[in-house]
């Protein structure tokens, strides 16, 4: 159970190796799990309307074959949740012309206040924990 | 009277042309304006801490000769404040080595509140109100 | 005679101002001028491919209000040609959903080959000759 | 055997959450690589002079506390080489003035040539091996 999202990647993106510059590629996460909660209902701007953010506690990538300027990609996004207050997202990044696997990735989050503090999980809100329960004890990709 | 930093720029600002991005620009300016504060005994972070903000209302820049990559380069900043609630910063970008001119540019802000809505200028501290007064009426570089 | 192109801000494009950064304005004019070529029947990616590069020897950006995280925004773009190896294009941002303007600027390019040295008019492709000569004479909003 | 580097996060390296936003810390980590070349006597640019291009074939970082703006912090690189064309650079970055680790991280590296095609240990200039060599074997934080 995954979404998918479609990118274009952009020229300031880009370094002088000719390719997409390694680190923005978890800005391509970001825009991946974005899209993943409001492909299921939700906006992670919603979410921090309501007092909550994710932080992310953990990232990693390994780049398979480079990413390149105005190439679209597309993102598959998995969630997993355990049900406490920590998930973690795994994306997979294809050529969408080749539709080979360009990159994957991980981030794992925390849930937390606006101070930043570790939040219950009985203080989400019910539409949100409706989200995270649709991906509970997902296999994830990685 | 202007201050000087030195700044190396990085791969991440480089694009596919093989020279650092223009917009980064933008960031390098951002960079020299805090340590023009620094230098003057303020820190835009304090002036944060005091309530006050200074977004930006109007930028521009002029591209001479390519920034590159590691090639270190000096930014001279100029502060023109007129004694009302907009400050006018210009920046030029010179290369370390051949002490050529390579860009130049200028920001115009206001001063606002954390509510983005804009400050008297008897709302300032009297530390920052020194350092401004101290640029009243400079003739700006550009 | 413009073209349009909607763009949804990143987290990652945001300060601690609670903003969109107003450096990164210039990335977001990037990807409308992407989109007006695409639009216009070209892309700049095959215009690099045939050796032809254009970089901004100008920027400017007037900020209005603030563009925010996942507020979609509309970008307006023309093109302003003069018969010349010089072309300036304009960008108006727009709120996609008050549909007020947020924003405006410019970019000024130069067309060059690889080696960043000014290319003559007669060295660039019919096709992409073509799409300039469209926009010759337009009358730029700025 | 580590080198340090200092950095002083920039405004426009925050976002909305008040923090680094968390992508960034790959690009703080290639300063650190950066510097740790140059610290012992070679530079990327140089190496990239030579024809040797080291991209990132895999990268992570784990967050402890925030980074914040104009905080200074202190990175410590490490350098793991196995004598084949690998290498593995791990960062550790503190606060300045609390000295409390914030975060960790690792860079895996390629050696490649322009045309992004893996090159031999051979092909490497004596005066690069030289560096390498230096730290062969090295124990990692990781």
């Amino acid at each position: 159970m995954f979404k998918e999202t479609s990118l274009r990647p952009r020229y300031a993106e880009t370094d002088q190796m000719g390719v997409i510059y390694h680190g923005n590629y978890f800005t391509y996460f970001e825009v991946a799990r974005s899209d993943f909660f409001r492909q299921n209902g939700y906006s992670y701007k919603m979410l921090e309307g309501e007092g909550v953010i994710m932080p992310v506690t953990e990232s990693g990538c390994k780049y398979y074959k480079p990413v390149l300027y105005d190439d679209e990609i597309l993102i598959r996004t998995h969630l997993n949740w355990n049900g406490k207050l920590r998930t973690q997202f795994t994306y997979q990044i294809f050529s969408k012309t080749s539709e080979e696997l360009l990159a994957e990735g991980f981030t794992k989050h925390a849930f937390v206040g606006k101070d930043l503090k570790p939040l219950k999980v009985r203080s989400l809100s019910e539409g949100f924990l409706n989200v995270l329960q649709a991906y509970m004890g997902e296999t994830v990709c990685d």
